[in-house]
Parts: structure tokens; sequence; C-alpha cells
């Protein structure tokens, strides 16, 4: 817990900006400790300039020097031990077991990207050759792969303070497609994010990396993300949060001179459909299951189930209700997320015909809330819009429907989601209906399971329709979320040696290309072009 | 020529729109013929409505039947015969040989989107398989795969009445990925979109196709295009134009309460750079070539070069003024167009440095302008910023630099462009500097060619940085247009019997799909799950 120096790092150097004083706040004691300042034009600026010129030398390098740079981030993460884990659960509250875990996830997903960078494979090559006697006109040689766009502006997350903050997936991702990266860190975990930084210098000392490959921007204020999101070298944006905050920094970079892409992963109600015939059968399991995952984390995930929809079934809801009642309270971050859940419950209790079914106290600034659930009617439901709005912690719903058809109304009536979850072995017709329903709604559906813990591989999307995330296309999880990161470049009739290697004749990277339309790892005859 | 309706295809049902009234204009003889009139809300609500349930059968379509309704609509283009090209030709002056050719290319893009469809590979599908007893906890099994996103509105363009609108690439590359498709015909072309509205209604009936996966929707106001933008059932807008009326519509599509990608592809003055031994060494054939590209249809092309960068070199400048003034004058399309480039050239001749080399005669209202090349120097265009914004027409401009650092700083200076060409062999080390210059500011780097005639085909990236583009990922033109008109959607423990069939363990298609990471067409062992 020592060596905080409050600094944030620009470009390969350690400064004190002269912006808004803050603090590390802690949510066992309640209380501020260490203290930081926020950065402002001087720092971006900065910051911005040794990024571009960092880009330029990125561009030139090979994937296997990309590789290897993540490599030894990972290992510098690795090498900050305990010290990491205890910070960030004095600034958290988030516990030694889940940060370890997290810990565990962040290093792979740097390792992941390493591999990811250094097979090559990710710029989805493609090269259809030249017909030079084809009529009436001859068809050119055209090859094209997917290069990195530029200086990347990361937000970090509050509730994953190591996957989805200053080292995480959009970091590993951006830097793994060429680009260098500038971090504005979360002012829930400053000390944290310093100690990433610290990380992530070592390894640019280590293996001769531009220093103006990453920068932390430590900050307090609204106005530093702004900038960072106004400045013109920026090229993409990567956050995880609020739809507020995600839909603010979208309408700016919409506004910009040269509008860029904002990937904004804003999280949802994630709604769980239980068929009455599985319910009843597998009610007990699915009510230990579904409470599980609601308190998980103490709800403070993305993916936390916020909806259960269903047909009345009362040995189900008190199940839930007892099951609720046993898992234990846990820890809210901070205290901003700590007033929005205050609101939600408000919201909630405010609404007739909804009801607390397991009502306990929420005492005035307690970070230890109660974990609720709350049941109505899918008719109450239909009507009051504000209850398909998330609340951030543990906290459930049960939509109570007359009949299978007001559960596919329910599920139509919602906005885009990253999650849906579907239990209805027992009720065939119906989990074929909710699927179809799902599939238009959701970015992943979810069988016989439930959205709390994200795989991170391949097959992974994370990310949904509007407002779950900002690019229903994009994941924030998983080898694609390389692509957000990268566009297209198409060379025609260039030269051999002035092509990048994965478009090269001889395929010295040995990846899988389309060639003229089929995918194939051969060679190209090296004909004169 | 005959039989031009007036009406507008309103999914299935021709209608006649209470709206503005508006005509054809011919520009050979500038007079008007045919009489159509706008639609407005009702037409608009009626065909979303349609579409959006048009979407939800489509969705269980194969693409299989997709593909067939594609190369149905192929069919019926080419049954129209004569009758699209002369009356295309009395709309756009376009000529009857290069709209022979545009509609090859036309029913080729919709035969190719069809046999995509088809094969059903374009969905990239993933598939990681689960490991049931992993430590400390299983891992699921996880599915992949683009599916369509919803109705999509795609807006024609006026340069390419058949293969930038009512049935060009944007509609075929939606209706492949399974969206209906709304077109806001060009008021440029009216009948020329109802014939091709005829040939969809056609293959639609011969297919039993859904009638809302299809509407056109004639118009000559610009509330029109902005309602479908801002209709909720929107979920993509595809656009081909000017940089003014692109970014209008990516305001108002970022603007909505669901935010929507719009791909506008907005033209560019696609340089082209001429190193100066290069120049020495083969000029003659140059200044043929770059004439030829600059005056080709009446250089009403997106891709049309606006601009040439080199070093003093008279013998050249002599070679391309007596090359453009060899150039037989084309014919513009529209009004709106010849009073944009009269705007251009007023531009040009109103900056001082800028010196118009074969300077020539535009008389007021002439829809057959000179084929002009301008010539100014490397400070003059670094200082003048309206130098490099794109003129619409026939018309090139040299910029004379200094030495090759000077060569690269224009380049530098530019903003985004869909093309960048290089003719440097015997400049080789001028050629890697422009070719690393040019990847990070255009779509497409073309070496020894010029840049009009976008080959069809995989590796084409047809989309560049902004303002090129709206989405510099995206391309236009090529077998991945489809990708801007779908999402990913994952699968979490789905049963087989409920999955798409791209993702089924015994891979029906037969299609390469990643698995656990890696390429290949084969089968999943039939597991439970």
């Amino acid at each position: 817990m020592t060596d905080i120096t409050g600094k944030s790092l620009i470009a390969g150097t350690w400064v004190t900006p002269g912006g808004t004083e803050f603090h590390s706040f802690n949510p066992y004691t309640k209380s501020a400790f260490n203290s930081f300042t926020s950065c402002g034009g001087a720092e971006i600026e900065t910051a911005m300039t040794a990024a571009t010129e960092a880009y330029h030398q990125m561009r030139q390098m090979d994937g296997a020097t990309i590789g290897e740079f993540l490599s030894t981030v990972a290992d510098e993460v690795e090498a900050l031990g305990d010290t990491l884990l205890e910070t960030c659960d004095a600034e958290t509250a988030l516990g030694l077991i889940r940060l370890t875990g997290e810990r565990g996830r962040t290093t792979g997903q740097l390792r992941a990207f390493a591999a990811i960078a250094s097979r090559g494979e990710w710029v989805e090559a493609s090269i259809d050759t030249a017909i030079p006697d084809r009529a009436p006109v001859p068809k050119p040689d055209l090859r094209r792969m997917m290069r990195g766009i530029g200086p990347v502006v990361v937000f970090g997350a509050s509730n994953f303070p190591f996957a989805f903050s200053v080292l995480g997936g959009d970091t590993a991702a951006a830097l793994a497609a060429g680009n260098p990266v500038i971090v504005k860190g979360h002012s829930a975990h400053p000390a944290t994010s310093e100690l990433f930084a610290v990380a992530i210098e070592k390894a640019i000392r280590k293996t001769g990396f531009p220093a103006g490959a990453f920068s932390l921007l430590q900050g307090a204020n609204r106005e530093l993300g702004t900038e960072l999101v106004k400045h013109p070298a920026t090229q993409a944006v990567g956050f995880t949060g609020s739809e507020g905050g995600g839909r603010a920094l979208m309408d700016l970079a919409a506004a910009r001179p040269q509008p860029i892409p904002v990937y904004a992963e804003m999280g949802s109600v994630n709604p769980v459909f239980l068929g009455p015939q599985t319910l009843k059968n597998t009610g007990d399991a699915i009510a230990a299951g579904l409470s599980g995952s609601v308190c998980m984390g103490t709800g403070q995930f993305c993916t936390s189930p916020g909806l259960a929809v269903m047909l009345e079934d009362t040995a189900f809801e008190s199940a839930m209700k007892t099951a609720m009642d046993a898992a234990p309270r846990g820890h809210l971050l901070n205290p901003r997320i700590q007033a929005s859940l205050v609101g939600g419950f408000a919201r909630l209790e405010s609404i007739a015909g909804v009801e607390w079914l397991n009502e306990a106290d929420f005492e005035e600034g307690s970070m230890t809330p109660p974990n609720a659930v709350f049941k109505t009617t899918g008719d109450v439901f239909l009507q009051q819009k504000a209850l398909s709005e998330e609340v951030f912690g543990p906290v459930t719903l049960l939509v109570v429907c007359t009949d299978e058809n007001q559960m596919l109304e329910v599920g139509n009536s919602l906005q885009g989601n990253l999650t849906g979850s579907v239990h209805a072995d027992d009720d065939p017709e119906l989990a074929a209906e909710l699927i179809q329903m799902l599939e238009q709604k959701v970015g992943r559906v979810i069988f016989n399971g439930y959205p709390t813990g994200v795989e991170v591989c391949p097959s992974q999307q994370h990310g949904g329709p509007y407002p779950s995330s900002s690019v229903s296309w994009a994941t924030s999880v998983g080898a694609d979320a390389i692509e957000r990161f990268a566009r297209f470049v198409a060379y025609q009739a260039t030269p051999d040696h002035l092509l990048p290697p994965a478009l090269r004749n001889d395929n010295p990277l040995g990846i899988f290309r389309k060639v003229n339309g089929d995918l194939t790892r051969d060679k190209i005859p090296g004909t004169e072009k």
C-alpha cells in the first residue's frame, strides 16, 4: 500500500499535474487516502503528440514485436504481486479472491492479445490475383488487410479495476492492433491505476517500446475525458460504464469535425426467461443459480440479471426470497454507485404494482446493500417503462406474466441487451420462440445458464444492440475485440517488397488468407505484377 | 421510354403519393419529362411496418432462399432490356456504352451477393467447445455468427444510377445479409428507379419473397430522407453522395434516441503522387493515363483523381495540357452538379497562385464543361485549405512541390481519401515513403495505376478515413460490404437443433468456421451440451 506517488505517466515521464486534487476512497472504512491531481490541457497535448509519433513507429513493427511487448506487460503486472491486490481491495472492496481471479483474467487477456498480434491472422488478409488479359479491362492485383487506426483513448471502468481498466481488454486490443493508448484513469481507483502504469512503464523500458505508446492521465473531472475525446489526434474511444456516460462520449465523438467511433459497453438488464414447466420441475436449482448470479460481486456487473420473466409460481418465488435472504451482503464499490443504487430502490418502490418481496433496511450511507428481489406483473411492466432500466446492484425483478405470449411481449418491449437467458428445457416450443426473440434483442443468448461470468474466447460476444453497446457488431471481450481498433487498407498492384508481410506472395506469417475468395494458407506464385 | 407511371412501390403496392411533384430532366435537351410525386409520412409508415414484418420472416430463411431471390432480381433487371438503358441515358446523359457496362456490374453484384448468401460463409462462424471439467469453473460451449440487423434505408446516388442506386451494391449487400431495404430514390433519375422497382417486384412475385422486403420511395424533398433515417424501425443507412449530404445523415443518425450506423461513401480528391525520375522517364504515358482517368465519365466519379503531386516538370505539364485538351467534352449528370462545378471552377480561379493551364469557356448553363488542368505550388497548396476540397467534374490540380519532402508534406496535410496512387518505379525510396504515408490517409493504395475503375472483388476496399467515408473500416464495394448490415450474436450452451445451421455440429453448410480459434471445415463431435 506504499509508494503511491499520485502522479500521471505521460509518454514515459511521471508528472504531477496541476488540476483538482482527489483521493482514493476506502469503501470498508469510508475514509479517503492517497492524493492525486487531475491532468489538463498540457498533459493531453504531450500525451497525444507522443502517441501520434509512437503510432508511426508501431506501424512499422511486426506482430511479434508487439506480442513480446504485451507479454512483458503481463509479466510486469504479475511482478506487482500482492501490492496490486491489496491496493485495489482498499479502493474497491472487491475482496482478494475476486481480485486474484480478475488479475488472472487480465494477464490472460494481455497474453491472448500477445499471441493474436504475433500470429498475425487477425488482419483478415485477402488477396485477389491479377488477370492481365481479362477483357474488356485487365483485372488488377488487389490485396487487403486490417491496420491499426491511430491513438485510442480508453476510459477505465469502476467495476472492473483490472480487466476493463488501465491495462484491461480495450488497452490490450488497441495495442495489439498497433495503436498507442491514452488511458483516462477511473477516479474511483487511482492508486490501482498508478500501479498498472508502473508495470507498463517497466515493460516499455525492458523492450525498448516507444514511450508514447502509453499514457495514463489521472483525473476526477469530466473535462479531461471530454478533451481527450475531442482531441484531433484521437482516432477511437473505448469505454465501459453507464449509459449516461457512454452516450455523452458518443455525442461528443459524433460532433467532432472528424467523427470517430466510440466503442462503449454500457450494461443492461439481462433478462432471464423461465419456462413454466421447467420452473415447476427445477425451480429450486434455478433459484439457487439465479440468486447467485444476482448477488455475485454485489450485483456490480454489466451482465447482472435484473429481470426474471415467468408465469405465476409461488414455490419459485419463495425459493428466490429464501436464497436472496441467505446470500451475505456484499460491499459497493464507491459512494457514486451507492447513491445510484439508493435511487434505484426508490424508483422501484415508487411504482404501484411493484412489491419488494424481501424488504430490508438499506441504512443511509451504507455500503452494504440488501440483496433484493422485487415482483411485478407483466401488465405493470409493459406500462411502466422505468422498470426496464438497469438498477446497478444486487437487485432483480420477477415479472409474472399472464401467459407465454405475454412473456414474449415483455421480451419484445425491451431495448438492446448484452445478454438474454433461457431456462426452458421442459418448454420446448417456448424455448424456440424465446431464442428467436432474443436474437434480435441481445448480443449473447444463454441456454440453461446465467449471464455473469463472461468467458474470454474467440466466440464470445460482449456487446449488443443499443443501449447495451454503442456499436452492436463489436465485442469488448474475446479475440475480435481487436477489430474495433483497425480498418482495412487495400493495395493495388503494389510490388511485393512494399507490401506488409501478411500480404506478401510467400505468406511469411503462414496465416490463413482469402485468396480469390477462398481461405487458404497457400503461397501466391510470384508473378510479375 | 414508355410506361413510366410516376408511382412509388410501397411493400408490394404501387402508390401515387401526395407530395411535391417533380420530373425527370434530360441533360442532352435540358428539358423536363415524366411526372412523379414525393412520398411522405404515410408511405414511410407503411413501408417500415412491412419491412419490420419482412425482417422477421427473412431471419428464418436459409441463405439459399435469399440467394435465389437475388439471382431472380438480376434476371429481371436484364429482362428490362434496352428500355432501362435508354430511360437512364435520357435522365443522366451517361451514354449507352457506360450504362451497358454499369448494368453488367450491377447484375454481377446481385449475383455475387446471391452466391455469398447461398454459401453462408460470410457470417464468420466461430465455435468454442465446452470444457465441462475445467477448474475453477466449467467452460461453456459458445458459438457466434453474424445476423442481419433489420430494416436498412438506402439512398440512391446520382452518378451511379445502376451500381449504387435502387438495386445497387448497398441494396444487394443488405438483402443478402437478411435485411429488408427501403430505398429513397434519387430525384435525378426517378424513371430509372421505377424500372428497377418493377424488376424487383417481379422477382418478389416469382419467388414468393415477402413484399415488405423492398420499398422504393420516390421524392424530391430532403424531409423524406430525414424522416426515413429518424424512423425507429430503421437500423442502418447506406449512402453514396456528397460530404455535406452524408454528414447531415450521420448527424441525424447520431442524434436518434437509438443511434444507428450510417455507411456513407462521400468521395475525395484521390491524390496521385508522381516521382520525379519516373515522370522524366515515362511522363507521356502518365499524362495519357492520368488525363483519361480525370475525364472518364466527365469526372463524375468519387474516385476521380483531383490532385497530382509532383516536382517541376514542364514536359509533363505540357503533355497533360495537350492530353486534357484532346479529350472530348462529356455531359454532366444534372443541373445541381453543373452548378456545383461552376462553383468549383470559381473557387480555383479565385485563389492567388493557382493557374488554369488550359483555360477554356464554360458557358452559363452549359452541361458540357471543359476538361481542366490547374497548377499550383506546394507552398500555396499547404496554405490554402480550400485546394484540398473535391471539385466534382473533369478537373485536376497539379501541385508542384519544391522537393520530395514537400510532396510527403502535401500528402500528410490531406484529410481521409478513398484512394491514393503512386507512380514511382524509378524513385524507389520515395515509393516506400509514399506508401507508408498513404496507408494512413486512404482506403486503397494504387501502384502504377489510376483510381477510377473500382474492381468488384473480395479484396476491394472502397471506403477510407473521414471524410471520404463515415466508417473507415467499411467498404461499399466487394464481398465484405455485407458486414455493414449485420452484427454478431453468440449462443451459449444452446441445443444443436435451436442453433442456426451455420453453427450446428455437423456443419451442414460446409463452411469454414473458427473452431477453438482455428479455421476449419470440420464437424464438431456431437457431444451433449
